[in-house]
């Protein structure tokens, strides 16, 4: 089969790999119906992480159950499912409190921008659709196994709800999906921090209430006005840069949250936060917990996530899919072999 | 009037003042009922935070209204008050969220260790009970003037609930009262982490479901123990230095929450909380929020944490108030005009 490897920086191919087969009696083979490009792909196709040597790279799939092994009993060939980008085994003692992203047993994929792929603890980690979906719902199951899990833990990790404002801080693909998010989880103020029109306007279609195109100190001014003057009550930091993190804490209330799901680069200055009562929260997003009920609302088409896909491309060019995100002329890339 | 006047470390001296008057039209003047010394009063006394000048000292009391200015009208002289040892309007609108730590015009007193004290902002932060208390309440009363509002803080911040298994760094005052917080909160499983007999035994008074006396990898280990192997879902960490936040990150869960009043010296080490989905929330406590609850359930006599003072002194003994805990002769220490 084929799929992608990356050799090094800027060097993504499309390339021959031999096709996965069951290993371990808790994996499954998917045969990708779509796959993608992840913000964090990134790190190493811009050379800010090491590239050691050629490997396949990707972790956001859905597709087609090819084979299970003897231990998987949840989904069988034929069924369509997806799977969060952090396998999880969804019995431990971890898994069983909610955090499936910090599976006692977790694990990880080798590869998922490709033909087909081993899903290891996949009895834990699929979810199969009722039955095969329609083909313009694939987009927005797709970003069931990342994105968008990842935008609602922002949003869940922040504890926002009915009765708390929102800013998000980043405009990424998680970033609106966060947005999106906290618009279902019932935030009745939910700010959209984005300076490019087309996002912003996602940013609207999926629910924002407000756009505040500023940023630093004019950002914070202008969250803060729509805030009472005090701040908002959630702060969703999808970016992990040291600006980002200044953007959020500057934007929260006192007595606030920032949910955080961009990779973060430094310390926090406790003290801080400490006097002003925030909390922070947030990591890697607990997709296996997330995903029934996210699916669910995608079946019923009261979210429309796979709107952050702005460019679709055959698998075999997925250089080009990272070129067009790497020099921002898309926010995401969806790929189908 | 007489009142404690910290003149240099290790100098508390119990000496005469001008009486408070009301300044403010939303000003009371109460008469200390009960007064007591803080473990943060010690940094001053112990030399780790400077003492420029003489200057009055003290936070925490109980007392009745002797005078209230025009703007006062929740409390009248004769009352019996507690106020929390952070005043606050309660009517801001941080004060609304329920942050009432953090009022926008949040203020403060100028030494509580005296026959009478000026209380700001006394409309939001006196409350009242309904009559005159039975003498032996005093002790717990005046706990809730800081020691348990910060312990119950602790609590909440950490998501304490019914659910939860919950680990307590910190034997001292408010570390016991966070054992109290947590049982009151619901949590089936209180671990108390203690090295002293005496306040082991206070800990299992107040509902505490197991002791740990190890420290360090030790006592990391029994909590996780007790834990299913994962670690505690909340752990409160009631201390403040880099030890005991060592102790707490090493006791909670992937995915739990760290429940922090202990003021924090250093930086969060945040990508390892972030790949572990750890929580981390707290500071000065809400006292003004949690303060008719508690109340409520010291006049009831359901909760008792005045049992956290084990010496009684005089106001005049000042001195030796300090010294006894300064010395770790005693946990907390309680005075009387």
């Amino acid at each position: 089969m084929f799929g992608a490897v990356i050799h090094a920086p800027g060097d993504v191919r499309y390339e021959q790999r031999p096709d996965p087969e069951i290993v371990e009696p808790t994996d499954a083979v998917v045969r990708t119906v779509a796959a993608c490009v992840c913000g964090s792909d990134l790190w190493r196709y811009r050379g800010l992480a090491p590239v050691p040597r050629p490997v396949p790279i990707g972790h956001e799939f859905c597709g087609v159950v090819e084979a299970v092994g003897d231990a998987v009993t949840v989904v069988k060939p034929g069924d369509f499912v997806v799977g969060g980008f952090n396998p999880s085994d969804n019995v431990c003692p971890v898994c069983r409190k909610g955090a499936t992203a910090n599976c006692i047993n977790g694990d990880h994929y080798a590869g998922c921008q490709a033909e087909k792929i081993r899903v290891p603890q996949a009895e834990g980690t699929l979810v199969a659709t009722p039955g095969m979906p329609d083909d313009d719902l694939i987009p927005s199951l797709l970003a069931l196994s990342d994105v968008m899990c990842t935008g609602w833990h922002a949003a869940v990790s922040a504890g926002v709800g009915p009765d708390t404002t929102v800013a998000v801080v980043g405009d990424g693909a998680v970033g609106l999906c966060a947005v999106l998010a906290a618009v279902q989880l019932g935030a009745p103020t939910v700010i959209a921090m984005s300076r490019h029109e087309s996002r912003q306007q996602l940013a609207r279609e999926f629910g924002a209430t407000h756009v505040v195109a500023e940023r630093d100190d004019a950002g914070i001014a202008a969250v803060r006005e729509l805030t009472n003057g005090i701040g908002a009550d959630c702060v969703l930091e999808c970016v992990g840069t040291e600006q980002a993190r200044l953007q959020a804490t500057g934007c929260v209330r006192d007595g606030g949250n920032i949910g955080m799901v961009g990779l973060p680069h430094g310390d926090l200055p406790m003290i801080d936060l400490f006097w002003r009562n925030v909390g922070v929260k947030g990591g890697p997003a607990h997709c296996r917990t997330y995903l029934p009920d996210l699916m669910e609302k995608v079946l019923a088409r009261t979210i429309n996530p796979g709107l952050v896909f702005d460019l679709e491309l055959p698998l075999a060019e997925i250089g080009e899919a990272y070129a067009a995100m790497d020099e921002r002329r898309a926010i995401k890339s969806l790929v189908r072999p």
